[in-house]
């Protein structure tokens, strides 16, 4: 069974398919430009992933542990359930989320494997190669990666950074054309952490309206707010478009191993019935999520006490403001604060520090801190901080951030002293 | 928050995309011609559901079940893994699987949610719209619903029915051409139940090196043989063309609903380095299979012991007896006896009973005997039956088709004889 020479010799390599070869995620390549040696003298702070789980301090609620225990030691659901997800779990979500201005019943809901399966069949069932679909700037990147295998392009809007990461409204609209399928609007959002009031809420579904756009809304942190935002999800106002919610549990059960999300159609004008048996289509090719996750979904919605959440929020709320009221007193940055999901974008001032990825690396050489480059959410000179860590992490986060612009702040002059000397 | 008649009027109803529509499941369409009233003075019998936990006769082993409620207790598996999958559960595909005639190391595992995803992955990394990829037939629909949203082409190879569901060699190399990218081999097979002998596999890799095509190795059913038929992986044998191998939990573990798989790539001439890159790429579009199945994988690759697969293949080896002994003496039956999968074909003789659609409804209206129609399986005029209930359950549903067959047997004749007079 050894390898003949014949064999070996004339095989050339094989190609890879155009839809795997664009299938590019950007955090790879700008976590490899993390890949600096971290100051061995201080201690590692990795404020660069969103995955609360890491922090030691946002453990799970342990009802949602033994919800899964339970579906487990059940032995219910071990077989292959509908592709569309068991009932049971559908129905839960329906519990949890259907209200009276967004009304939707189980057989508008599809289980997924987590929020970005939810969103690819949202974004495969609306979209072919040459359509477009707009998505915001800063933003998720899984957005990106997803369209552009299919040959669908992602057209970024604007989020104006000095109004708080809303929406520019004029931009997003100048967009649009007849190939236009859809608008991610994600709320509240990665990675600026703004919240959308209902008027600005309303002004996109002004503009889908207008254009007979399908809203794919991507509401992962939905109900992560704080320090007073209040979280609306956009399918309750009006004007009612069609709006595809795509949700999960990994965010605010901090549970994203798990792997379990949904898509709820919201389709008030009965114009989304073929995009849906589209998406219910497409659940097929992997048969649903998990579905041990599936049936411990009705306990996990049900019984996770408000207190778990309020404890996750007050977290939030604290270190955004220990980062806000540090880094705004350092010249040349300038933190965005934030009331929703679990983050903040912190600018920099270029002219002072140098570029995005020269800051990010030199803040993990001196300090040994991390963050990730706002060019992996399509956001150069911005870099992204995570709420999610203890608060006293927080502070010496900042500080060390401090110190480093500190020393960079003080080498500039210098610099320029030299040149006028 | 009312819609208001402005709202309504305009909105036509919104286009599907081309992906989404062209992605078929057959099984739907044939499960729905199913819905015909089973007989109420007799207990339903349902052969046709390939799901082994149905039939209360296999659970699955409590090691399986202990390692997954150890993971959850962990607390090590709620945060993101690597979108490949953890290091810990790709290294015990390796320990389980690797071997002296076919190694590979866990940088050429990756894992998926269940082996639907992983031939997900092999497939859209190997070929793009008007590329080829060879099927077999009978065979496993998935392959088609995977391939056509995509425009890529399956062409399906003959399985001879009369010589074991062997491979049809001539035909399966008379479809190769220049846009061919691979050929899927789905050994033991579903729905054939046939097992492959090493020289049939050679003569297959023969074909495959001649052309230069990856083999797209569909083993989810390996190892679960029986009646002295042996699995061999088709990695293992020479020539030694790159082998993509998909597989998974569901089957031989018996938890389909874990959706746990893996592609294992086996690349001995280094030809599939982009390809192996565009698979993980893809992985990242859902960021891989459910963390706390992953966590339980090395015990449950490790632990499961021996005992536990020799019970199921008794019981696949018992019920195709039963099957196999009981049709074969039914006029017009032709049952291909089974060595391996969990699944048995037996072909209908047409001009005795009528087409296979009106067949497998008879027996649900006479007898309440559920079976899947061969076309499911690009197989009209066969019935597959699944062999996975208790042998009671097994006889009696044999039972039931003879007379059902006897009842038909009889009137055709007496039909004849009308025509005659
Ligand atoms: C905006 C946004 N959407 C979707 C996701 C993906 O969520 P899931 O883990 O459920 O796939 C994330 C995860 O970071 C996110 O930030
Ligand atoms: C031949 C074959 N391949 C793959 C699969 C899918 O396996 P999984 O449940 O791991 O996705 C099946 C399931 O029936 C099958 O029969």
């Amino acid at each position: 069974s050894s390898v003949t020479a014949e064999e070996i010799i004339d095989w050339d390599p094989l190609p890879v398919s155009f839809h795997a070869k664009n299938t590019v995620n950007p955090i790879r390549k700008i976590v490899d430009a993390l890949s600096v040696p971290p100051n061995p003298e201080k201690s590692l702070i990795k404020l660069h992933l969103g995955d609360p789980t890491l922090t030691g301090k946002l453990p799970p609620c342990e009802v949602v542990t033994k919800a899964l225990i339970d579906a487990v030691s059940s032995h219910k659901y071990d077989g292959y359930g509908p592709s569309v997800g068991v009932i049971e779990a559908r129905e839960a979500v329906v519990d949890r989320y259907s209200t009276k201005a967004a009304p939707f019943t189980a057989d508008d809901v599809i289980l997924a494997s987590g929020a970005s399966h939810a969103l690819q069949l949202a974004i495969e069932a609306v979209a072919d190669a040459g359509d477009n679909i707009l998505i915001p700037a800063p933003g998720f990147p899984l957005y990106m990666t997803l369209c552009r295998p299919h040959g669908i392009e992602d057209r970024a809007y604007r989020l104006d950074m000095k109004r708080g990461a809303m929406v520019d409204l004029k931009h997003m609209e100048s967009l649009i054309d007849e190939r236009t399928k859809a608008i991610i609007v994600n709320n509240p959002g990665n990675p600026t952490g703004a919240v959308f009031p209902r008027e600005h809420l309303e002004e996109i579904l002004k503009i889908a309206n207008r254009h007979h756009l399908t809203i794919i809304a991507d509401e992962i942190y939905g109900d992560l707010t704080y320090d007073g935002a209040e979280f609306i999800p956009i399918a309750e106002l009006s004007p009612k478009v069609p709006v595809i919610t795509c949700d999960g549990i990994a965010k605010r059960w901090l549970v994203p191993g798990w792997r379990l999300g949904w898509v709820i159609v919201h389709d008030r004008f009965n114009v989304l019935g073929d995009v849906k048996q589209g998406m219910i289509a497409l659940s097929q090719k992997i048969v649903g999520p998990c579905a041990l996750v599936q049936g411990a979904l009705p306990s996990i919605l049900r019984d996770t006490p408000q207190s778990f959440f309020d404890n996750v929020k007050d977290v939030l709320s604290a270190n955004a403001s220990v980062v806000y009221n540090s880094l705004r007193m350092v010249p040349g940055l300038h933190p965005v604060r934030p009331s929703g999901a679990m983050y903040m974008m912190v600018g920099i001032d270029r002219s002072v520090y140098g570029d995005e990825t020269s800051f990010v690396q030199g803040l993990i050489r001196e300090q040994s801190v991390f963050c990730l480059p706002g060019s992996a959410f399509s956001a150069p000179n911005w870099f992204r901080v995570v709420l999610t860590y203890p608060e006293e992490v927080t502070l010496e986060a900042c500080h060390r951030i401090t110190e480093y612009c500190g020393d960079h702040l003080n080498a500039a002059p210098l610099m320029s002293d030299v040149l006028l000397n």
